[in-house]
């Protein structure tokens, strides 16, 4: 008799984005024709830059003529998107690594979520709060965890991320075995500083952990000072695993692409070398057949020259979106984190406001959707996520109205 | 400390293939300048369809432009897309079909192998001998079988697929919770009549089993009499979930894209209705972003009345080229099954050779690479398959090397 996977059963049902969702439409239903703007979901909304679509097109043709054509391809992605990956890695980071470190996948939610199922049952998972729903979804679905009890999960260490420490973890006061850190962080644009990655890089070390560090909103790093690959770090090629994406830098969160670096130097229980980067290994040749070849013609062109400028001209856009939103919210008095340095803007509620009592009070008042912050954990709360991704007019459009509320 | 996951260390090494490039290797290293061709590896080489080309560019000339560009889709793929999917099971198969059974992915090994995921660990599970290896390899890291004993692993059912029965399994005489069938099959190209997949149906209503039908080259069936989707047979919504794919009917093994039905009528053991239906949607929804848009777009003019057709004629390039294979082979006194109604020719090794025997033989003196039959299970010892992927003169010239060795 056919038997559901009983971790599957632990997870608490998504409740942010339904949620919210039910709310937006409610209102809607009850406030016929008034427009609602979306400073909400972390989605692009520009085009791709032209080299990086032309790219695709000439790997279809390619694809349309039997000469050129290409079947599967590696599952680790194609040998020239990693050869530019690695000198990627070499020109920003100064970081030497070899191809085989380097896994080509299908985006950096699959690679965050899937890397669990390469370490045992038994691991104990450290997992930032507020965060990525992801990290503690897979945790739990993979069984590395006890159950709901009505806030967070039992058997997951939930490393505090405060107001009055920035935004920014501190590695757990316990032993952990898996530590996931998101930095530009999702949802609170909170960025590690050098010396505060390196408290977590040598907890790792000493404990012989390993961290998944999600760097997918590195390029948004413009300032001195902020870690954008963990490997710019001592230490980090022992005990860190990184992965990033194409989404947020190349506009790619609907055609699909990203990465993961897996050293084989990390040092772990089991002493075989290279073990963990053997198993991704598997894992990938097992469960996945590559990204799409058109894709990853697009990667391709996208860390050449002409593709890292139009890149740059993708973020540098999102992110003065960010800014004005934040110089914005800031006039009228709201306190604000991330925003630069991060497409995320971390607004705190005022006047005490829960996170989704403000949610009411701007879809009521303003007929903006933003994202309630206690629906990245408990740390969350009183807090709302804005988000940069949008169309400029659309940006100016809500700030207004939120501005207008915010004024009555 | 990190520790991995045991049952990933379980698996024995993929010993198939690598071993197949080692002796090709070796002996093009002590042979220069000798060509060797290809019957090996199932890899479409003919090029796209071109409706479903252009669709592709069209999408990415969309995505170019900030008017029409999209990011995120859903995770359980573009509902266009699942419409023509419903439409397509509607006409082909004269089954009805809600949206929300239909699940798009990046292509059928992902879903075969991620499927085992949503049911419990201690699940029994029946697989085909010889079979595809990825039900297998998922089967061992999802910790749903006991150690490799040097032949097969503990706690998974074989089921026998032999000559003498036409290479068809039959249900298993114990009790099992997960069965994977695959027809028409790789690697013996036999496929499932009505009556004979019946018995499966039959036996996994019987016992709360699920079957996984993996369907990847039901597009090959010409013939009257075998059946194409399990759901043509009745009670199948009840007990299975198919599994198919763009890969080997338009091409798409490099642009990756497939789908899975996923009925909310599947029964098991825990009786909330929708449940299995529910935790795939949970498991893609948290561990995967959905396929590319721009595959997406190909599937959606795949699926159309020209792009059906342009499937059609690969579908007809690739039959004729196993039906010259299997015609000139059973010429020379091999004994062929398979090769209509499938891509795959599976030839017994004449003169009792062992598979490897045999390969050796083909490689030396018709310098053609095949895949011993060993490979894929027991069962498949004294057999070679033969693939039907690649151009006509290269399979011409394959075939006439392999007549004039064997006629030495």
């Amino acid at each position: 008799m056919a038997r559901v996977n009983e971790n599957f059963l632990k997870l608490a049902s998504g409740y942010l984005f339904p949620e919210i969702n039910r709310r937006k439409n409610e209102w809607a239903k009850n406030n016929p024709g008034i427009s609602i703007y979306s400073l909400g979901i972390g989605n692009t909304t520009e085009e791709l830059g032209p080299s990086i679509a032309s790219a695709m097109i000439e790997k279809v043709n390619k694809l349309s003529n039997r000469n050129t054509y290409t079947g599967y391809g590696d599952e680790q992605g194609d040998a020239e998107l990693r050869r530019e990956l690695a000198s990627f890695y070499e020109k920003e980071y100064g970081v030497s690594f070899p191809l085989d470190y380097f896994f080509v996948s299908d985006g950096a939610k699959s690679d965050a979520a899937n890397i669990s199922e390469i370490f045992s049952q038994s691991s104990v998972v450290a997992i930032t709060d507020p965060a990525y729903p992801v990290y503690v979804d897979s945790t739990v679905a993979s069984g590395k965890s006890g159950n709901f009890n009505g806030n967070s999960y039992d058997g997951i260490v939930y490393m505090d991320a405060r107001e009055d420490d920035g935004f920014l973890p501190r590695p757990p006061k316990v032993k952990v075995d898996l530590i996931y850190l998101c930095s530009p962080n999702n949802p609170t644009g909170a960025v590690f500083t050098a010396e505060r990655l390196q408290e977590f890089i040598d907890y790792a070390i000493e404990n012989k952990a390993i961290i998944i560090f999600d760097a997918a909103y590195s390029d948004y790093i413009r300032d001195e000072g902020f870690v954008r690959s963990i490997y710019q770090l001592d230490g980090a090629e022992k005990c860190a695993i990184e992965i990033n994406s194409f989404s947020k830098n190349a506009g790619f969160t609907g055609v699909r692409l990203g990465w993961s670096v897996v050293p084989k130097t990390l040092v772990c229980e089991n002493e075989e070398e290279g073990v963990v980067n053997r198993l991704w290994n598997r894992r990938q040749t097992t469960f996945f057949n590559g990204a799409s070849n058109i894709s990853q013609a697009g990667g391709i062109a996208a860390l050449k020259q002409e593709g890292r400028r139009e890149c740059r001209r993708l973020v540098d856009y999102y992110l003065e979106n960010a800014r004005i939103i934040k110089t914005n919210l800031e006039d009228i008095g709201l306190k604000c984190y991330g925003g630069a340095n991060s497409p995320y803007i971390w607004a705190k509620c005022p006047n005490g406001l829960s996170s989704w009592d403000f949610f009411d009070f701007l879809l009521a008042k303003a007929h903006v959707i933003v994202t309630p912050g206690s629906g990245f954990g408990k740390n969350g709360e009183g807090f709302v996520r804005l988000s940069s991704y949008g169309h400029r007019e659309d940006i100016i459009q809500a700030v207004n109205a939120i501005k207008g509320a915010m004024n009555e």
